[in-house]
């Protein structure tokens, strides 16, 4: 039982990981369109059904984080605007404005990869959250978080 | 001087009820169209720059509210991301999704209508706004509660 388990836990955490890469890919691609590099994907069934990168530059919207652009996404995808089956992966920690969209979406799952000390919803807003909703984070951190690092070194 | 500054705030409230007004006539429309009825405007130098109602329904998308929408189209018309002097006036207190956005706008000053007890951001993220950011409420409070009253009595 002990190890039926754990392997279980592995495949979770290899999936997790493998979907956070995709999330991270999304990062990369803002970060080479010159904006806060974070990226987000909507997984339902193993299926991604909405992705988003931080566009807050281009669109000229503060509204246009990674998360927002992923949930509208699979929102149409799906053709209903509830992610009760779905998880979120996004490479960083969401703020209280995706804290606060996920709690609509009632999304399942959320996976994070770097955690964000200042603006993280954890820090300002604990209870913003849906409180079905199970989250995770630390997947892939160093990788999500090094390349926010990276942008932010080069803007000084 | 008394008197002055007694006519001064006096001009002001009438000013905040005009333009929750229009937020209210938006409210209405959004009721017209069977959806929760909440209106937004944005309002710079006594110019309305944006305008917004709720409309998660018709557009499938949780993140469609009405505050969420009049600040991108007050981004759209200034060309700039940042509403720092501007108000944004909304029938019902922002929720944590909204309170969240206009953090990020910098927004100088909300007013709204009506208290939301259940989801408003004070109940559950009292820090999600920008310090800098003024905010009052209660202003045309019975009227703007009054149409939500209806819409979920008739929804029951």
């Amino acid at each position: 039982m002990r190890i039926y388990n754990f392997e279980d836990t592995t495949a979770e955490v290899n999936t997790d990981e493998m979907f956070m890469r995709e999330a991270l890919r999304l990062a990369q691609k803002a970060f080479e369109e010159d904006e806060v590099p974070i990226g987000a994907i909507i997984v339902a069934q193993n299926k991604i059904i909405g992705r988003g990168y931080n566009l807050t530059e281009r669109l000229n919207d503060v509204t246009a984080h990674a998360e927002m652009q992923a949930f509208t996404a699979a929102a149409n995808f799906l053709g209903g605007k509830y992610l009760k089956d779905c998880t979120l992966y996004v490479t960083v920690e969401p703020c209280v404005m995706c804290a606060g969209a996920s709690y609509w979406t009632q999304v399942s799952r959320i996976v994070y990869g770097a955690k964000d000390e200042k603006r993280g919803y954890t820090t300002v807003a604990p209870h913003a959250m849906h409180p079905k909703t199970q989250i995770f984070g630390g997947i892939l951190e160093e990788e999500c978080g090094a390349l926010m690092r990276s942008f932010f070194r080069a803007k000084r």
